[in-house]
């Protein structure tokens, strides 16, 4: 079966290889706004949460395995875990669990996960280069600039075609991130995106499988690995990123050179950054939001669950496309079920890890609740927007309409509801008391010396 | 810049990702021809030799910087060299080496350096796992099979696109060889593709700096990880290679499925694997050797390199077009050079890497030669032919005809051939007292109870 296209190649492009290059090595240490400053803070707390929270998942146990055949130095800390291995296996690692739970941050504009990639390759080598906390956080406002401009450039034909855009724009954010880290100039880092261009992660069709999050672990090690050849002297193309036969061109039809270079040093794309509040696919949300909102409001009256009759939610057919599962099984299904999601926001008022545990999927309180959800599409609902009616049965009626789901850009998770967050996905495995000063050495990280307090804080103490 | 394509997805492809799991996890051991068997002898060999032939280049000691920053154990052997590395950095080094000089093998229907990838993921994973040779040569002559069945399957497109299709097909063939090696089942071999096909290696942009050999030893490194990881339980999709986002449909429009199944366990891709006499571009090669042909015929008249008036070599228009440089000042530029070669071929009957040192290139001598060839284009002379005609300075004439090179399918090298091109790489990284046991062992690796003995003979005694 061959099928034909001949896209004529951009003959003329421009260095964005270079200019990206030069802007990583060369633009100053904070040289943003304090908001973007507090972003980057933010980014990185959500994304050590995810990392703690799924450190004992399956898929972290078999990459601890497989990469203990190399029997690695004990040089970097894998969160959430005792065990210490090379900064390259830690880089893998953390990037796979922080995206385990499909619950780390998202570029609206690209789908793109950004921290995974990025963050998880400036952890482990800041533990081995005793960087500060402040060059951690520049370089990750920098990387995560490079990875969310290309991604900006290529979005939607690349995602479209099926690549997974956090893995493969992500090698270039780590590799960014992980040259400013160690102070290579803008000739090594060109010589580092170069190398990293050469070796994109991640295909859509591995979702829902264990490949999907070994996609920003992969793209972590990538990267970073890229930045250690490139300070030794190994060489790539000048224009890896642009040239006919470069990685956008290849794996792209839309390359929009100028989302790369437009306010580059003065537009942040770290600040367009958001954090799942709940642990489960976007499209979801604003349900499960109005749901939340429903129970606070029966809380203030003092109605009980029990006293509900109906819950009846208008939606937008692409929720009952992509999660109209009425009778989940298990916590995995229950991810694809806006039935459960109303009932977790009903019953907890949040859907946190927790809220898809098999067990409470099944239990009868859930199960109760769920069938009292009636769904049904409504064509003048958008997509963010979700309409919720609870009828009592006294007659009674509470209506919540919610225009923009909580965590979105337009209602931002406050830094509070990240700690929340923070707390519910670390807590089981780092234990409650230990999570006070890991919070704030996380949101203090700009001002530490270097990082090994906050991976020390980050592991188990016994 | 946005350009427009949108192609048709394939819903209905084959099973191709599972077709493949089943044929290298099943297929009887040896279970190929005499001749089949011996072709994979030589392919082991003839990597061998260019991966310690470039044991020392730069590229070699930036990457082996590079990884020591990773601290790793002392597992496997890097060729020609005393470090020893773990095995996921000897698979990327070997990688690399082995296609430096670009010297190493070529499968003409794709043009994918085969060994590459799969060689320098087998060499590692065996020496830590005490395979026998035989296993070690059945899982070359299938992961081989693998790599260039999915290649010939996305040719040309695929490449036309930019890929490096070596580097792009290379993981598939290293997971596919090493989950045979370990004596994965058909399931886990499946996962290994399908997490293989996350990590495609390699741009065309790249050619001209060291990370084009970089892909082949990124490609080993990915393919090898994969199959540890499938070992452990990692999961993947089963249709990763073939679905609508599956790797080859995201990475090649042309999908021939055929190419993957016709004659599959019957037809073996090695059998088409050639190996490159001199280390240049094939385009020269015709040239090369016909003047090596003259200075065979003026050895058995005793005639001499100062007796001859003039070269005249008619070529096809490609030959000019890529390799048209008359005066090359150094060996990089003379591997680029028509003229070069011929003087080569006339004042040393060979082009290996010796051949394109840089002061040889500028001697007086091979300046002096250089001088005599006239290149001439001819419509009638095709691409893989050469006419050569010698005038010496008494009028007498001495014409060659090659209408295919050596080292084509068609010519291939003898034994005797490859046994001479191994020791001009080896001998000045090993020294020439150490060759004649290392030939041995490598031409009858099936017959050795593991590979420790020829690793051991592959690095400097002293």
């Amino acid at each position: 079966m061959a099928r034909n296209t001949q896209v004529p190649a951009d003959h003329n492009p421009p260095p964005v290889t270079r200019t990206l290059a030069e802007f990583v090595a060369n633009h100053p240490s904070r040289g943003w706004s304090d908001a973007v400053d507090h972003e980057a803070h933010r980014t990185f707390f959500n994304w050590l949460g995810c990392g703690i929270g799924a450190a004992h998942h399956e898929a972290a146990d078999a990459a601890l395995r497989a990469l203990a055949v190399m029997q690695p130095a004990p040089q970097a800390t894998v969160l959430g875990r005792k065990e210490r291995i090379d900064i390259s296996g830690a880089a893998l690692v953390n990037g796979i669990t922080s995206h385990t739970f499909d619950f780390d941050d998202t570029h609206l504009k690209t789908i793109i996960h950004p921290a995974g990639p990025v963050a998880s390759a400036l952890l482990a080598l800041a533990e081995v280069t005793g960087a500060s906390g402040r060059a951690v956080i520049d370089s990750l406002v920098l990387g995560i600039d490079v990875a969310c401009r290309v991604g900006n450039a290529m979005y939607p034909d690349h995602y479209d075609r099926g690549w997974h855009i956090t893995g493969s724009t992500g090698m270039l954010g780590a590799a960014a991130a992980c040259s400013r880290l160690m102070g290579l100039n803008a000739d090594q880092t060109q010589m580092a995106l170069g190398i990293a261009a050469s070796t994109p992660v991640g295909l859509r069709e591995q979702f829902g499988t264990m490949t999907k999050p070994f996609h920003p672990g992969a793209a972590a090690r990538s990267g970073l690995f890229a930045a250690l050849l490139a300070r030794e002297g190994f060489t790539a193309s000048k224009r890896a990123l642009e040239a006919p036969r470069g990685f956008m061109q290849v794996a792209s039809t839309k390359c929009d050179w100028n989302e790369i270079t437009d306010e580059l040093g003065s537009r942040f794309e770290i600040s367009f950054n958001t954090y799942k509040p709940f642990a489960c696919g976007i499209v979801i949300h604003p349900a499960i939001d109005a749901c939340a909102q429903l129970r606070a409001e029966f809380a203030k009256s003092g109605v009980k669950a029990d006293d509900v009759e109906r819950i009846e939610i208008a939606v937008h057919s692409l929720v009952l496309e992509l999660t109209g599962k009425k009778e989940p099984k298990d916590g995995l299904e229950a991810k694809f079920s806006v039935y459960h999601g109303c009932a977790a926001g009903l019953l907890f008022g949040q859907a946190g890890e927790g809220e898809f545990d098999d067990a409470l999927v099944t239990s009868d309180a859930v199960v109760n609740i769920r069938r009292k959800v009636v769904a049904t599409v409504d064509p003048t609902i958008d997509e963010a927007e979700v309409r919720a009616v609870a009828i009592m049965k006294d007659g009674m009626r509470k209506e919540v309409h919610v225009e923009h789901a909580i965590g979105s850009l337009q209602r931002p998770l406050t830094d509070a509801d990240l700690e929340r967050k923070f707390s519910s996905l670390a807590a089981p495995v780092l234990g409650q008391a230990a999570l006070a000063p890991l919070i704030a050495a996380a949101l203090g990280l700009s001002a530490a010396a270097d990082v090994h307090q906050l991976v020390r804080l980050s592991v188990p103490a016994h």
